[in-house]
């Protein structure tokens, strides 16, 4: 069946060439990102476990992870935990199928903490963190909703939709490994923490950088020991920045500190979520790694939903993947956006419409990218086997 | 001191006139809807409290709710919730400011179950919910964050942003009046349920809108009963719809029913959340009440966070009051796009930037509408308080 | 088959002629009793939705409620609740038989706010408490434990055992009527609270009690107001006290309060459970009332468990019928101490031991009254269904 | 000031004399027990927090821990828990005092996982437990309840009772030594799971011990083995309890197997509570770590409470060191049964009344014996702060 793909022209100024663009992300330790790792991971965890014991994945969605934040006193040199933060699991996997029994909860319980272990490296589990789960069942014929037979494409659960953009702008770019740079630099600076976020403003040729990253207390000995180390990582990622673009950078960090009154950014943990910050799925980055409010956004969170048949988790990676190689493959291309809508019940290969519109280069014929930009969304969509497979084995990032 | 304000053309085509237009609304009783309004009511509620009791709005951010999906068993003429919904009800909240001690969580639960009332009328309170509170508390000292001269302005809480545009399209405009029509239809037939979802798909000049509505059990005899129902409520919508385009308008709804397997969408309560559906503040409309990839869009919940310092309730409503004055007031202008940015500490009044971002209609130029959008986005950042009352007072829909 | 039921005398002096007597009462509001309640009447709601339904009783045992006190500020005139309490609904109960689901959480949720309802008339439901469901389920043939075959004697559950004793002493008759008294009082004088505690010590004599009446605030104006209602309340209860003795009594009440201070044992809700008591089930009354420390008593609670083959609760109501009817019928006994113990998987009908101890008036030798004792017991004991069919119409008192 | 303390003759026929006795015990493991201990640790540690911090105990109770049990599917040689036990802590402690803030949650936790380590060696806390935690708070000033005088002798939180008696009988002896036997045969037989029960009945000269022991499975390779272990455990226990009387002892072990059918009592962790069994603070063993119906009991959890001023705690832990005491050193006297009554804010050293009642030998006379007892009594009233010294070094068994 030919599917309804529809590859436009789009008339408009490519965001890089914008006066103005805001580009944020939340670091692997900021309580939304945390939220999501926990959804994402414990999908995957299902999975694997529905695999091997059915042969195939069976219904769930963990895409619902609530942090409730705690209370702390971080203190130079050390300070305490005083309530740990709440974790409420919820969302619904199958839990029967035949008469086997899927300990849901236990791998859910056991995902959640190795992933906190990961992504927060200062926060000690047995003291800091309630770990609760309210993850629900489905009907309890749901271990047959998706089909036994693998050859046969999943219906969408849902009339909903996927969006992708390519290529990743300058200040995108730098936005995102300003992060990334920020943890490979705690070997040598334990004191910064994961939850990291990352607000990137370009003003015509200024891009101004502006870092909150939650300092770990127990690695700053005082307050001119605080100073010097911003002071230090603030280098280290001024220079890092410059080195990826001619655009001058401006970088602050922890811009709400108070020296004056020695009030400034710590906490025990490495995370605020110990002290008033909550986080939940769906509330940080895209698919993609970051919110850009620029480019057109999917609100439906890709982390933690089955990889089988939820169009919100499927088309949103979809959609990164096809932008992405028509961005790659297909000449002219300097802009491509990607979105995927589908209707309830339509097998998924099959979605309500593939919208693929291309900002081309000064010169360029729509006609002379057409073609190939149409064959590789439909080789895309013939192959969303091979994307779930993908989602399996942790490829895709999906925050 | 001059607030940087930036108005720039946007060349790009006005989506009225793109090919492809994606748009969503997220009805009354959705259960993401529900979260926002919850969240949104009990900021509300704590405000009115603070003002009575110390003159001024006290810190507090309710935007964190989780609607964890019970069980039914819907049938025909009614059936029953097996397992109640689990809401629970986080964020933070002063408690204390001098020896006052504020009832928060009593609020809280009398405002969650009062917006429950409203919002979902064949809910039964007693039975189908059950309403769990951990909303958190600051430090002893924030009842002094926000100043007690009303003239000072508030610090932005965040390095955020918001964004707003103006005017709505067509399809926009349509697709949220369809959930509207739909709420004056239960009148007359009452097995609409607020659990509404419209998804509209603009493909040139054929507006598809695809329906999810709950339909409420007891108020359907039987699955002919459901048929004619159904056929009548489309009927009802297509009406309402063409009359206000002169597109093709396609109405569709509930399509993932089977009627040879009698397997429809009914409820007993009118909301999917007793069935498997979870809901989350912010996962759902944005501040104009819509879902738009063609647009920009923040992800900054609005519902829910206080009205005082936080940047991303305050800048996405503010973001949309400006659009539309502009759209309004300035001539030649088709498009208005608004983002504003903080920076954490800094005046709200005063942000990091202000973007105005116009699409001109064809032969104005930028210069003859420059000077009064800016004035217009100057004179709304300097009137921030009036925004706050306005909110105070539920003048401004946040989802 | 023979029952194992030893009829001995027991040389002791009888508690009427001991010279110190302990003997408490919970009143109804008091959180012990109220666990308690909401345990039973969940149990019995349980068990007639399982009679209409399936036409037997099907496993469960509700008999875990815990209640965490909240925070209020009571004030004369009437204060507020500051953080309600939260009741956790805990227990297992069978929720699927065949292709029938039982509404188990909401049945449990919609008793529970009928029992406090009743048993705290001042508690708002909406803001004053909130009302969590963990209610577990067995295994999924458990539906099938109680056989159909309703002439088959259920398997005790445990190895366990169940105490009863009669007559009552006279002071656990004034103990148990003080509290009966306090709550027909209400009509008359509304500030008196349903947490009541009443502990009695009689020395030779003299009984003393001590009574704690969690008073209503808005009932009462001030100071003077409530020095004067516990003055009336205090004569109330002695003149009735006394005119059920020959003995002197001493009625003190609320004796914590510090008339000098003002600090005076008032709440908003009629109940402490409102501020700092906790309540939980089976840690009150045992199943005649009273709390006997010159008695022998059973640990298990009573309440909630399931009336079919749970030996806690159908061996401690059953003693006490025994021992009644054999106090009331048999010639020359002037107490009765019985003492029932199962041993997990044999007949509840068929005991490990009965063991009957007679306290004889004097004179009277054991052979006089060892057959009645004994037919007695053993009717008792063939008499099961009988009992059961008490507890499901709730003619027997459990707290 | 003197005190109130009552030494009488009591004219009963001793427990060791009577023809029925009665005793049952809990193990380390079972969940009742379970909750005991962690909510007796949780209280030890904050008295050793609050000391090195304020340099005195401030105010708390911790009586309040829930067990809601899991689900879990057992096999030989190693089952998995599908859905992990859930533990509540509650209760309630003072969290500020001054402007030092105390991590009450923090320690509950640490405390909690750190008991279950060694309650029950199976236990993988990271997947097989959910722990959460709502311990309240006081009023702000709760952390001046406590004198900071040390010289002062605290007031009755209540109007309460402790009851107390020596020596233990030989079946009661037999009951708590069975379980030390059993936990001191893991070390040769590792499926002896530490969820024990130990019921003991004594029939004029003959004491039957049934025992219920939940065995793990992957200790156990079939239902062969399990036989054979079972045999095993119940040669060694007869052995031991037969050194220790001269009675007959009859020991049977897990009599709710069915071995034709498979249907063994295994465990995945040793104990119940993986699946349905729900424990709770006081449902399970007295002060003196037994279930003693034929003796005088207190409904008082003595786990958990504050040591200060509870007397429900104080009073059941001095009743039995004075039994003890008077057991041990007055001539004559077989029984010894202690009663101390408190009223509510009255000095703790000053009971309502003290009762000692004496069953003295054949041929001994109250007098002899009188003043003695009465001394003794005095003593150890006057030394409470040395019981509650012993109290914070764990040195007195509550469960």
């Amino acid at each position: 069946m030919t599917r309804n793909i529809r590859v436009e022209e789009l008339t408009q100024r490519p965001v890089e060439k914008q006066k103005i663009e805001v580009v944020e992300r939340k670091g692997l330790g900021h309580p939304d990102s945390v939220a999501d790792g926990i959804a994402e991971e414990i999908s995957r965890a299902l999975c694997k476990e529905y695999i091997e014991r059915f042969g195939r994945v069976l219904h769930h969605n963990t895409d619902k992870i609530q942090i409730v934040a705690g209370r702390s006193r971080p203190a130079f040199g050390g300070g305490e935990v005083i309530q740990p933060q709440y974790i409420l699991l919820t969302g619904r996997a199958t839990r029967v199928c035949g008469d086997v029994e899927v300990p849901v909860d236990a791998i859910a319980l056991r995902t959640a903490r190795n992933h906190l272990k990961r992504a927060l490296r200062n926060l000690d589990l047995d003291t800091h963190v309630i770990i609760d789960c309210k993850i629900g069942t489905g009907s309890a014929d749901l271990c047959d909703i998706f089909d036994r037979d693998a050859s046969t494409v999943p219906s969408a659960n849902d009339t909903s939709y996927g969006v992708g953009y390519a290529p990743l702008s300058e200040t995108e770019r730098i936005v995102y490994s300003t992060e990334q740079e920020l943890l490979s630099l705690r070997s040598r600076i334990p004191a910064i923490g994961e939850d990291i976020k990352v607000m990137g403003l370009r003003e015509d040729d200024t891009i101004y950088l502006t870092i909150a990253c939650a300092m770990v207390d127990r690695y700053i000995d005082d307050l001119d020991h605080y100073v010097e180390t911003k002071k230090e990582i603030v280098e280290e990622i001024s220079a890092k920045a410059q080195s990826m673009t001619r655009r001058r950078v401006d970088v602050q960090m922890n811009v709400g500190d108070n020296i004056a009154t020695g009030s400034v950014y710590i906490t025990v943990t490495g995370t605020s979520a110990e002290m008033g910050d909550d986080g939940a799925v769906g509330r940080g980055n895209r698919a993609n790694g970051l919110i850009t409010p620029n480019r057109p956004m999917s609100l439906e969170a890709t982390s933690g939903k089955n990889p089988i048949n939820h169009v919100g988790k499927i088309y949103n990676l979809l959609s990164n993947l096809i932008a992405k190689e028509i961005a790659e493959e297909v000449d002219g291309v300097e802009e491509v956006y990607v979105k995927i809508l589908s209707q309830i019940g339509k097998p998924i290969s099959q979605p309500h419409i593939a919208s693929v519109q291309l900002v081309l280069k000064e010169g360029v014929r729509l006609s002379s990218a057409h073609a190939r930009a149409r064959e590789i969304t439909d080789r895309w969509l013939e192959d969303i086997p091979r994307v779930q497979q993908m989602i399996f084995h942790g490829e895709l990032q999906t925050y």
